[in-house]
């Protein structure tokens, strides 16, 4: 059972929602990592909203979603916040929701500092920082880790770790491991970034490396609705209707996160590997079928090696990204989280 | 029927084959494009090689593709050397092949030259290059185009173009126009180079965007099967598998391949667009189920456009590199190309 909000700290951020608490969490003096190296005093910054007395449900998203899930007062701040909120599919008047800025990102956890090294990062990782999280909010046990992308991976590394922590997961579109293909595509992306970064030109490596990575996250069904009009000139150049979205969005990115924090988080996921054979507890995991990074197959293979899951097989036009957009489809397996434990 | 081939220029190249020829051809005074500007003297560089008295096939491969599609003395110097030659898939002793380096290439034919404009080529620049050789070479007719990928594109450009002027055509992994998908990850390969041309690093820009080209190219199903080893740690930095091999593939194309080149014939197969109601010649379009540039669909409904087509439809773990490596199911889709006319 959940035990009652204590935060120990606050910064007033959703204050608007009683109850609510958000902070940033010292998690030890020194944190080893599961590939090696440590973080000294690292930071963990946190935000815990929804109902007050109702059970906490852990929700992590993309490696650039952060802990501000969803937001009552400015919905569009919430990375979530087509799927998550008062009566929306993962329902914060049933639930509380727990989200963190990741370990290594552009918030205000700790994170590369530029030209400062800073060590690999695994899922582990991050699965422990939520862990020291729990201790600080005194919640004995999470209702449920709802993960998606990365989030997942954390989602199932946080259940093979510590099984008595959660209740159930809900993983959706992350596997065991990354496909090499998918490894393919952010080694691709990372390399740009350290090649522009090694000629001083970080920021234009991180927009080419987002819409590199945008194309992957959707489908070629979703492009072909969207984008199939002739090049435009521009100055003598053809310039593609799919391209000027891409780089609109990259450089959106590149405006709003940190290269660094690309690098090291991008990497994770490639790291990322667990024994889902080591997974007690019950899983909900949602696979995409039009997703290009995480196949349906690995996802069947999950399902497969997991003690006690349930597959849910969807399909979205917006393949990876689905987990944004399916507020429909996501919702009736939300609600496994709701009922008595 | 084919007239006796008669070139008038010869390097002496392909010797060792009776009858066999190969020169560079001065195209035209000046060749107008399809998407504006010219080419002053513009030189096509081509090879006849074959039986002697073989009725003549066009064979065109991908954008790096060139001239020389086989050679009996040094196989491997043959871009197509697994499917084309003696008693092969596409046998030379029942045809004569011609292949030509690409307008725009880094071959012997007219291309960039770095720090100059060039100017943007069409798939139907590249067929009237083609009906300007055959012209020179006094071939009335061919026997057949083979065109994969790029070479695709041009067949079909040159089949709406210059009806008479061929029998039939072999399309593999080709379509009437590009997939949006596919320019998405061609746009970006393309800015990459240009990212990196501009600060004087356009070889390692090539070697990003080959890296990258090489998993369109692909499949997961193959990356799955042969990279899915843990990563290795070089020098504290952790590489992956199907890193290595993509940057191996990369360096190699960026040693071989100008950059200015690729730019241009990448552009090029974006711009393409042809009318496929108007190609009034029988047409074998080859599709592969797993080619993540070209779907399936694409060429069904491309199939469905041209007046005289059949549809075969092929799996392969190459995906869109099948028609380097499927020697067998294609062999009998080149059997049509043997008959009388």
């Amino acid at each position: 059972m959940d035990q009652a909000l204590k935060p120990s700290t606050r910064d007033g951020d959703g204050g608007s929602q009683a109850h609510a608490g958000s902070g940033v969490l010292t998690l030890a003096r020194s944190l080893s990592l599961h590939h090696g190296g440590e973080l000294i005093e690292p930071r963990l910054a946190w935000r815990l909203a929804g109902r007050p007395d109702a059970p906490v449900v852990a929700a992590l998203g993309g490696i650039s979603a952060h802990r501000r899930v969803f937001d009552v007062a400015q919905p569009r701040a919430g990375w979530w916040w087509e799927v998550v909120g008062p009566g929306l599919s993962l329902d914060s008047e049933q639930v509380r929701v727990l989200g963190i800025d990741y370990l290594g990102g552009s918030g205000e956890s700790t994170g590369p500092i530029p030209g400062q090294p800073f060590p690999s990062l695994s899922s582990y990782d991050q699965a422990e920082a939520v862990r020291a999280l729990l201790d600080h909010l005194r919640i004995e046990r999470l209702r449920g880790f709802v993960g998606a992308s990365y989030g997942g991976m954390v989602a199932l590394a946080f259940a093979e770790r510590y099984p008595t922590r959660v209740e159930r997961l809900v993983v959706i579109s992350a596997a065991d491991r990354t496909h090499p293909m998918a490894t393919a595509w952010r080694t691709v992306q990372r390399r740009i970034v350290r090649f522009a970064a090694s000629l001083g030109r970080a920021s234009e490596g991180l927009e080419l490396a987002r819409a590199l990575a945008m194309a992957t996250y959707r489908t070629p069904g979703e492009f072909a609705a969207r984008f199939g009009q002739p090049p435009r000139r521009v100055e003598g150049a053809y310039v593609f209707p799919i391209e000027e979205y891409l780089f609109a969005r990259g450089r959106d990115y590149a405006g709003r996160y940190r290269s660094e924090s690309f690098l090291c988080l991008s990497e994770s996921i490639d790291l990322h590997a667990v024994d889902a054979a080591r997974i007690p507890v019950p899983v909900a995991v949602v696979a995409v079928r039009e997703d290009q990074l995480v196949p349906l197959e690995d996802l069947r293979a999950l399902a497969a090696k997991l003690p006690r899951a349930t597959l849910h097989e969807l399909s979205s036009v917006h393949g990876h990204d689905a987990f944004l957009k399916e507020a429909h489809a996501l919702r009736p397996i939300f609600q496994s989280l709701y009922g008595v434990a």
